[in-house]
């Protein structure tokens, strides 16, 4: 999917909504995992049946389909595979935070491109250019840069800054920038971050920003907007557990669909508000 | 596996060499593809089978093996039950580069510890403190932490420098000693950078170091032992596509071993050199 294709999804469903299927099989309802043989392939749909028409984008996090093993792996494909038999309009995020060199990289590339069929990678920026170049060469395919994450963490290192006063995560967007296109790369921004909004649009205007830590994390929605938002939308705002696991009763999946819709509802007034959509 | 018990190893073996299992489905012999059902894990078993006496520990780069979806992690799985029945001795080390919080970060713990029963798994440290250290929970279990990596791209962000001159790689170093012992983390640290060896040794003086980049990548054996060792050796040195590609014939496994034996018998030298061991 290009940019142009994304941001008329966006238009279309006056939403940039995320929703990461973070599914935690500990955490999903006991009715499931009783009567189901794939309980995290089943959760999965019936959230996706639930929220489809409310959210732009699906991101699965790698981390917790990876922990069941092969079998994970299975739930997960069968999961990238429903949503494009069902809804080929959605944007699917592979969130793996990979990151390889050279003949390594490209396996990813493969891996998440070719063989799973997904329409973007997150991917860690820490091994420089040649870790992340294998997975622009698909057209149409994106490669999300970890920029500055939501967590505590990130004033670790990506807040380091050099003689001149630029931090890392500024050195991140403009290095990477030259590797490719706005067609090709997003980086991740935390809605905990927002007042580094600003900086961030200084140095990559065009590109779309995956903004997680609204919802759970507390992150603004307005202020992501305010200083966020460019001419064609630039935002996926992500929400996992505030919205998958909002119930755990048998109706699970309606009680998820309140949530995306309640934010869904307000990206439609903002959207509105800033004029990129005609009516609310 | 504790600090003690792999220093053991390395003087019982004489050797320092961790073999990279980067097993790719179109680089391996013909005739394994042609007879196996499972030709990833039949030439890790060969490869195995042929150099377990020669090398102290076996990497398996994820990548690889996520690239062929649920059925690579089979083959993935299996070559790790294979190793910890036949070759209980031998340190296994996820090379996934992992990476993420809280949560999610313990959803990777718990895949390559709990799960798989791997004893190490590379983590990047771009998210900082709470990446980290949701894999230190586990006694005898390792997190190997890229610091300075040995591919052309380590010059982008791991060599960035602050005002006082401290590098990002030595940041990581100097910050993550205090998330856990050196009985708990390792650091990747590139043998095409053996220069640097002597600023982070003054950091990290008793860490185990992993050493990539020595074959193929051509980083020198000598330079990276005179500048990395340390009291209990200190250092893995891996070498992946020189070894298991090292033959393409009915004979591979024997020639890989020939190419190990290489790096153990300069190994064993340098060992009884540095007075690490007592006899050639």
């Amino acid at each position: 999917m290009n940019k142009e294709a994304l941001f008329t999804e966006i238009q279309k469903k006056r939403s940039f909504l995320c929703i990461g299927l973070d599914t935690d099989i500990r955490k999903i309802p006991d009715f499931i995992k009783e009567k189901s043989e794939d309980p995290i392939f089943d959760f999965n749909k019936a959230i996706i049946d639930a929220t489809h028409h409310l959210c732009v984008a699906y991101k699965p996090n790698l981390a917790f389909y990876e922990s069941m093993g092969a079998f994970g792996i299975k739930s997960f494909e069968k999961t990238v595979l429903y949503l494009q038999k069902n809804y080929p309009d959605l944007f699917i995020i592979a969130d793996a935070k990979r990151g390889d060199i050279g003949n390594t990289g490209e396996q990813y590339a493969k891996s998440f491109f070719e063989h799973l069929k997904v329409d973007a990678l997150t991917v860690s920026p820490y091994m420089g250019a040649d870790s992340v170049i294998p997975s622009l060469k698909y057209p149409e395919k994106w490669t999300i840069l970890l920029a500055l994450t939501s967590n505590e963490g990130s004033e670790d290192f990506q807040m380091m800054q050099d003689a001149s006063g630029e931090y890392l995560f500024e050195r991140v967007l403009r290095l990477s920038k030259s590797w490719g296109t706005d067609e090709q790369i997003m980086y991740v921004v935390g809605a905990t971050k927002a007042d580094m909004l600003e900086r961030i649009r200084a140095i990559v205007p065009d590109h779309f920003l995956l903004v997680p830590g609204v919802g759970s994390q507390n992150g603004s929605l307005e202020e992501v907007v305010q200083y966020g938002l460019n001419s064609q939308c630039g935002l996926l705002v992500n929400a996992s557990r505030s919205i998958i696991y909002a119930d755990n009763s048998e109706s699970f999946a309606m009680h998820a669909a309140e949530e995306a819709e309640k934010l869904r509802r307000q990206m439609a007034e903002l959207l509105f508000q800033y004029k990129l959509v005609e009516e609310l």
